[in-house]
């Protein structure tokens, strides 16, 4: 997804200055000549090792303090000065082990590189990760690293400079939108209506604002709209195609975000959940105390004795694969349907008041299938077909249908081409006549195997298992056909109408 | 719920001393024999006012200097000191307020509380807000407060005592078990399993540990068993008693909280949710570096850019009233049936692993009504009726129904007697054979006047609006007849058999 093969590789400097700690004194027992032989060896051969003529890792100072051998390395790309490190460290032990001296470890006390940041003048880097110092000047980014031995081994360098071709990437993105391509659009349908729907069914009562931003409470007629189009979903598409019910979780742990790779990119809109440090009634006395003297919740007191655990769902479908996790399916179950509607899903929207067609809280049913790659694609077309007919033949509104940005990518801080043409994502728009805007109001997604090598899933045959998945959200369902049709039942389509029935009027308000 | 009518009321002392502080200089204004006057008479009148004979405050110290009179009062339980203060800022400001003078504010030197502690010797009281040094000798707890002007008028004072009082309850509870009074057992009926039908699912892949601490992924068969429990309750229970579908929220506000009384002692049970404190991306992007660098999400980090907003859905209804917060509605649309089954539940559970039976997330639908008092209360009647053919004609288990503690009294940290016939919980018991143990899998609930009376909602009539509810959990129900009745099909009772159909077999794991 990042696009390295269309830019030239980025120019890098290494520098590192390090000493291999050894586990006895090497004076009087490595003589100096020995040491500078296995330089001059390692400068010719196994620092240069895998890299282009001419390219490569050098040694350019060393010298040997009691038990510590101290080196410089300078490298290009090809051979980074820290892989090159700990190439040595090893050559380094064979030699020392005649002598019957081990290495210990690595001390690092300087360690920086510098990359050609001639294109990205406009991108400033202030803070990173492990790096302790950063110079930008023209041309060039110089970072000043904070690392161990551990972070050596963990690859913390190697993963630094993919976080600035990746922040590169970003930049470059920027400000242009994501991708969007029609691929189809219905017929022009007669409006009913040219009002906001939401304050509509505010002044008529239909639903009432929550206590929490962008939620609200559905009152019995428009929930029972809501489990109308459920309906319609589930006889006209979910069980004509074979679709079993699950119950997915809703609370969602972080170990799904490592995996699913929301944990990259969702922090800005998460709803995060955290728990209890203990359950022990004594640990939070004080607040309830507090509480019971104040009437106030003391909310300073309690992140202290609160810890984050995850968030609640924001994808419904990566907390299904949990399901899956590490297991080995036989090829003849395949292809796989199923569904869940079993909760709700959250956003940390933009602030301000929206209606129903942008909220914190909402409802949404996955659609979630499996099988090899034509399966999988096959079925995506399949799924088109029935949410054509239920969008044409039942709602009778007007829609398009566009290729975009996959939603993972989306989600995960990406944007980008949708160059793809298998994997990715078709999103289902329809205007909103009260405000001319258009609505995204579902999805189908083809996501190729990245749920199944996440969650490491894996089929007997070893072919690649793939998946796909379409949201329904009730809302934005509801947004739609409300926003065109308008609230009141004579102007409804005869099909939906007969699904609906009869609006219940249950409260009443002075 | 406190039981002040049984217990004799606690000796108290009240030691306050504190000046007024004034507009401008009393010397050469107002004359030290006026002033002395006006204690004489306040201390024979304004600081009796109220009290038993011989009872009440006194001022007994007072001085003038410069800008302030200062005063110490002692007083028992009837007038208490700092109510003797405000009055005295009132009295003195008449006086004052001749010479052209006005009273700024309260300055408190020092305030000492000191309460009898005789029965209680065995509850030591550690810390307490607004309270600075917390002295506990034989036979009496003295409190020396730290408290402004703005405490007394919220009337901290008092509710620091009521808070002890509640402390002393909650003592004399602890130990004695919750009330709990049989109030109807079916017929004993025979047992097909006698395993954990949670361990019998796993093995069987009917459902899989989730991600999360208590918390599953269900699959295609326990599914269907759970839509199976819903349409039975819906079919024999919603749908002919007229009850209508609403969607409650599942994040929970705290302001709801504070209304519903769970802002009392929900603490060490609850999911906490916290948002961001902003959505703009630069804010995150150190998170989001540090987690692609490390592939760890650095906790400490978000905790410092997230706040805490509520928690998720604990009690059920509680969100469902803020539809109705500060209206007033018509008597004639009385009895109201409303349902809930539009999201996940959420309490942190102890530690250790449960099946199905004791969950962090689990699925419950919520039954909810309100009336008159005589309405509310018929219908918890015909509630338990239709709930008794369920369990007795179509799930054909074995019960139990017992008179306890009301839920809420429970949820707000309350034990105690359920003395009263009209307001309280019916809980709903099984034995589960593989353990012998009895578990409660449901409940009717007539909540009296609580819920209206926290939320402000009114009938135009002025007659008080009462409510109740059930919560009716699915894993629970599932819980109870797989343990009684096991997993094979053939031992099913023929009606819930034929409401459960063929269960789909969709997986199948190497």
């Amino acid at each position: 997804m990042t696009q390295q093969n269309e830019k030239k590789p980025m120019d890098m400097e290494f520098e590192l200055k390090a000493a291999l700690k050894c586990s006895a004194t090497l004076e009087g027992s490595v003589s100096q000549a020995d040491i500078d032989e296995l330089v001059a060896s390692c400068n010719t051969n196994l620092l240069k090792r895998g890299a282009p003529p001419g390219c490569g890792a050098e040694i350019v100072k060393w010298n040997v303090a009691e038990d510590k051998i101290k080196l410089k390395i300078v490298s290009d790309r090809f051979v980074r000065a820290h892989d090159a490190l700990l190439r040595l460290k090893k050559e380094f032990g064979k030699l020392l082990g005649k002598h019957r001296i081990g290495i210990r470890g690595i001390e690092i006390e300087k360690y920086k590189i510098a990359l050609d940041w001639g294109e990205e003048e406009g991108l400033r880097v202030r803070n990173l990760p492990f790096v302790k110092e950063i110079k930008q000047e023209k041309g060039s980014l110089e970072l000043l690293l904070d690392v161990d031995e551990s972070a050596l081994d963990k690859r913390i360098p190697d993963r630094l400079i993919r976080l600035l071709e990746d922040k590169i990437d970003a930049a470059r993105w920027k400000g242009k939108s994501e991708h969007w391509e029609l691929l189809f659009e219905s017929e022009k349908k007669p409006y009913h209506f040219d009002k906001d729907p939401t304050e509509e069914m505010l002044k008529r009562g239909w639903l009432q604002h929550a206590a929490g931003r962008g939620q609200y409470v559905y009152g019995p007629q428009l929930t029972k709209i809501f489990r109308a189009l459920e309906k319609i979903l589930l006889d006209e598409l979910l069980t004509p195609l074979g679709y079993n019910e699950m119950i997915f979780p809703k609370f969602v742990a972080w170990d799904v975000w490592k995996r699913s790779g929301h944990a990259k990119g969702i922090y800005p809109e998460a709803y995060y959940v955290c728990t209890p440090k203990t359950r022990d009634p004594e640990y939070w006395e004080d607040v309830m105390d507090y509480f019971k003297v104040t009437n106030e919740v003391p909310l300073d007191m309690i992140m202290g004795k609160i810890e984050n655990v995850g968030g609640m769902c924001y994808a419904q479908c990566p907390p299904f694969w949990v399901f899956l996790q590490g297991k080995i399916m036989p090829d003849e179950i395949l292809p796989i349907y199923v569904f869940d509607r079993s909760g709700t899903s959250y956003r940390y929207e933009s602030g301000g008041l929206h209606g129903i067609e942008r909220l914190d809280e909402f409802h949404r049913v996955e659609v979630l299938w499996m099988g090899t790659k034509q399966q999988t694609i096959e079925h995506a077309k399949e799924l088109q077909k029935r949410y054509r007919t239920i969008f044409h033949d039942i709602l009778d509104i007007e829609w398009r249908e566009a290729w975009v940005t996959p939603w993972f990518m989306a989600q995960e801080g990406k944007a980008g081409l949708a160059e793809l043409r298998e994997v990715g994502t078709t999103d289902y728009e329809a205007v909103l006549p009260y405000s001319g805007k258009w609505l995204e109001f579902q999805n189908v997604s083809v996501n190729g195997n990245k749920y199944p090598k996440g969650f490491s899933v894996k089929l007997q045959s070893g072919e690649e298992l793939w998946s796909g998945c379409s949201g329904v959200g009730l809302e934005r369902w509801a947004a739609v056909f409300l926003a065109q049709k308008g609230l009141d039942a004579e102007n409804w389509p005869e099909k939906f109408s007969s699904v609906v029935g009869e609006l219940p009027e249950v409260f009443k308000f002075l």
